[in-house]
């Protein structure tokens, strides 16, 4: 994960470091920075399973997709367009499980989802099972951009969730250009693929030995497909203070065909509200795991509601305990949960350029189930305005992750 | 809409009737009977633009699919598959905008959106733009019974929510048959889109002719495509207490293909949720109208959050004002709710048999916004244990409607 932002003037101290904080400091020389801000970004790689060879490569593309975000914040484009600029890139990285080299389903085909969402407009663009697009984000971007035009002729209202066929052919006609599947595809994914079916294979082989469900259930576990790659996002805010979100994923490597996850439901894998009163905060969110999972428990929209109380260290914690590992809402109690928050006070004076000073903290969250066998996260972000000098790595690899959330927050209270 | 209960023992009183709440009322054959309570089942058949020429079929179908539930109940089926059985029966009919006779999408097509949620598991099936199946509810129920049975081979995760061709082919592979497109099409629902094809030609002929997008888009409103019929759905109550929710519609005439509206988001379409402590409900909801703007304000589960509140009512009354006609997730305040709501005591004890007297009302509430041109919707319901003794219909013709909602909604709290 890489974080960036153009600095305001004046702004003396770091930001806090509480428990749960991230340790992201401010050197002197950006303290004292006289450039203008134009806001703040925030990008994940996932939270899969991810090669500790390839740190380098997740960290460069983490770090482009930053710098491709800052670049059209200082253009003074929309929060909505600088998300989606900063999950092209991470879309474009064959390291990352979205776009290109993106997880292969059971027929080997890639099909993505991703989903946007404009915290001042409030609208919301996804698409589900997309074959044949290279950045799905752009296809969720323009269903977003066309809704705010207003109704379709003859009334008609238009639509803000497309998938599969339809998808493909209506990206196309709004002149997005496809991509040949075969080209999608990486000799990463490729050979995951093959790993996959592999083992698969072999446990449809075991199954057929076992004779009652419960049994090959267990058996089976122990030749699990491993997902190498995780589902990408980023929070944006803009110099207006105007949040945005966006998430955008290859899915569970061996789904099956027309299978949706959460990176393309509303609530449940991205969420962004711009403050609507003196009480209430600016909020977005984006998240990476096990689609089910997050979808049943719409952790997205959860995490935005549980940021707008007092004491929302205590109460992100809660909602991750509560409504995410011990939820009744998915069966299984193993899985994990990674938050990063900010709440500085931010202007939402269209008219006066907003200072990151404003911004408070980055809070994460993480929790592991007891029982949890394994998890990897992969971290990383960079708090600057040249970013270049705060980059935090961090990297728990125990074994087997099957699940893993990784949820970005940033939290900004009326100026 | 119809409900019907196999009523209990020893129930004098007859629900309440406050303002805003259905006048349900049993007589005194009824209230006296001997009959052991099974469960309760409430059905609606959308609420779109019904002819009211067709006032009586609707009101068959619905009271069919009524006494299939009912049927199921008493042979002592779960909630989650009563709601499934009813919602065959409106799938079935040619009357509704579900399955057979859907609206058809732009290409002329037939893509249905479904799915289902169980009230004990909290698990949740849906299918979305699918081609091809007589009963897109059949293969939401599959996916949430199948997700129910635990990980698949390798520790693959089940899928909650398949779309198109995958959906299609997970169906037919789980031994649901496929069933010809062309048959699905009924004589209606194909004069419905040749109409509405002759408008959409002459609504973008006027737009050739105009500059201003704006401009373009005041007149062709006045084209309107219309909106024959509507979603149709289910809730239910079981003799144990579970509750189950379902929904599936055909989605908006002359919609892009792969559009995928509320009856396949979680969250917006239907929901069920079993009380899980003393002081909360249990509650069962399915909505109907457009799926954009049901999805954006998340009113099914909007709904089950505000009937815990101490006044049912008033919470009601104020989602459905604050949370969707006035919410700000959506553009247009030209909105209409309707809810139905029950909230008497209700037993959760597995071992023993529940009585209908412990349900204490159906609730509803309409808005309609002021500036809403026009509205029409259609009830009906039947509270009796024949199934025969209450029926209410109500028909409200304005004018041009565009967007309505149904909701409905079970609410009983531990006994």
């Amino acid at each position: 994960m890489e974080a960036a932002g153009s600095l305001g003037p004046g702004d003396p101290q770091p930001p806090g470091t509480a428990e749960g904080t991230a340790p992201m400091e401010r050197s002197g020389r950006e303290a004292a920075s006289e450039e203008k801000s134009v806001g703040f970004v925030l990008v994940h790689a996932g939270a899969g399973y991810h090669s500790e060879s390839k740190a380098k490569e997740y960290k460069q593309v983490c770090k482009k997709a930053c710098q491709k975000a800052i670049e059209k914040l200082q253009a003074g484009a929309l929060a909505v367009d600088v998300v989606t600029a900063a999950l092209i890139e991470l879309e474009d990285s064959p390291f990352t499980n979205a776009g290109m080299g993106s997880n292969l389903n059971l027929s080997g085909d890639i099909e993505c989802d991703a989903s946007t969402m404009d915290g001042k407009s409030l609208n919301f663009g996804a698409v589900g099972a997309l074959r044949g697009i290279k950045n799905p984000i752009l296809v969720a971007n323009k269903l977003l951009s066309e809704a705010q035009k207003g109704k379709l002729s003859a009334g008609r209202i238009p639509p803000c969730f497309l998938v599969g066929e339809g998808a493909y052919k209506w990206a196309v006609d709004h002149g997005i250009v496809p991509c040949p599947p075969d080209i999608m595809a990486t000799k990463f994914s490729l050979s995951a693929f093959r790993k996959n079916r592999r083992k698969l294979e072999l446990a449809e082989k075991v199954e057929t030995e076992m004779i009652q469900t419960k049994k090959r259930r267990e058996v089976s576990e122990n030749t699990n497909v491993t997902a190498s790659l995780d589902t990408v996002g980023a929070v944006v805010v803009d110099h207006e203070g105007n949040v945005a979100a966006a998430v955008s994923s290859g899915g569970l490597a061996m789904k099956h065909p027309g299978r949706v996850g959460q990176a393309a439901v509303y609530g449940c894998g991205c969420w962004a509200e711009n403050t609507s009163g003196p009480n209430v905060y600016s909020t977005a969110v984006s998240t990476s795991g096990c689609g089910e999972h997050l979808v049943r428990t719409m952790l997205a929209r959860e995490c935005s509601v549980a940021l707008q109380a007092e004491d929302a260290h205590q109460a992100l914690l809660e909602t991750m305990q509560k409504k995410f590992v011990h939820s009744h809402f998915k069966a299984s109690t193993r899985s994990c949960g990674w938050t990063v928050a900010s709440n500085r006070r931010w202007c939402l004076q269209a008219s006066k350029p907003c200072d990151l000073n404003t911004l408070d903290f980055f809070k994460w969250h993480h929790t592991t189930a007891s029982d949890y066998p394994a998890i990897m996260y992969f971290i990383y972000f960079n708090y600057v305005k040249d970013i270049e000098s705060f980059i935090f790595f961090d990297t728990i690899i125990i074994a087997l992750c099957t699940l893993c959330i990784l949820i970005m927050l940033v939290r900004a209270a009326l100026f």
